[in-house]
């Protein structure tokens, strides 16, 4: 069974799902891939906008939103969550980076630095120092991934990821496939679960 | 303590959380409130929009919000769900008669009546002829309660509630409050039920 997590570090609630997913993974036994995709790219072809915006005139739409985050961080004890100095954050240059771990073999850990940088240590991640630094630092290779983010085939890759997606129906991040089931928000991940379990009982 | 469904007749999302509240008050052992609020007059005090409408230009996002209905009927068996042919259908009558109802002592019945009306048997609920027989069908008084839709302390009533409402973080419906706790959407339904029984549990 082929379980996929649609992911652009930009979104805090890909971050959410990033720490609630390996719970998931334990109870099911059954592994998410991690899919990059550009969130800036799925809005473009979708028409669809960022929750702040979209919502930001509409009066106690965001304080709700706010107040499912506090839910969502005490439910599952993730304290450790700080929202991003430096939000927006261009984050064209680490998902091209993604690409490359994922074809190297070291996307977990990859992603793992990244998600920690953006949402947890308040880093500046389109600043390509800031990305040097934070890739040292986890033990990952510099070098190569600021070299392959430049690369034509990975960024038509990450292109071509996104197109997908949204011709797949995806609409924003985080979204999730269970097959060719589609679940859209962190708060789905119960009924990603559910349909996992399902599957795996009917099989 | 408090248990609070705000509810428009005119919102499918508030037929579905009608259609599962019976469960939720079996296994909490509370009952619920249902609180009359014009959907209307939400959107006008908050800005907010009908799903149809704000997400009507987004590339996959109604398909989604289909998807998820198609889930929730399957999930609890309500095969019954008929999407009114009229929609949109004009609530403002049959909310201030919702109003007299409760002041009557028979909300329950008469909301019973009027979700049905709406969300199973596709009739045109703006329509004082068609009122009046669904109404008479049902055993209720319909004179009285055609009169007082038109009393001004029935139509303030209404307002108020409105007002409160969006005072108290509503911008959408259905809305649920367990005491001072806001729940938005009927995809929140297990929340409800999660902060009931843990609030039972604590006291």
């Amino acid at each position: 069974m082929r379980v996929e997590f649609l992911f652009d570090f930009g979104s805090p609630n890909a971050w959410f799902a990033h720490r609630v997913i390996p719970a998931i993974e334990k109870r099911t036994g059954v592994p998410f891939d991690y899919v990059p995709v550009l969130l800036g790219g799925i809005f473009k072809l979708t028409n669809n906008r960022p929750p702040m915006v979209a919502f930001g005139g509409i009066r106690n739409k965001m304080d709700y939103e706010m107040l499912e985050i506090r839910r969502f961080i005490a439910r599952h004890n993730l304290g450790q969550f700080k929202f991003n100095p430096h939000f927006p954050v261009n984050t064209l240059t680490i998902m091209r980076m993604a690409v490359a771990a994922l074809r190297g073999g070291f996307l977990p850990a990859y992603a793992e630095a990244m998600f920690r940088a953006m949402w947890e240590d308040g880093r500046k991640m389109d600043d390509a120092e800031v990305i040097r630094a934070t890739l040292d630092a986890a033990g990952l290779p510099a070098d190569d991934l600021l070299t392959a983010a430049q690369a034509p085939e990975i960024k038509q890759a990450l292109m071509n990821a996104t197109e997908e997606a949204v011709n797949r129906g995806a609409f924003g991040i985080p979204t999730f496939f269970v097959e060719n089931e589609i679940f859209f928000g962190k708060d789905r991940l119960r009924d990603v679960e559910e349909e996992i379990l399902t599957r795996k009982s009917a099989a």
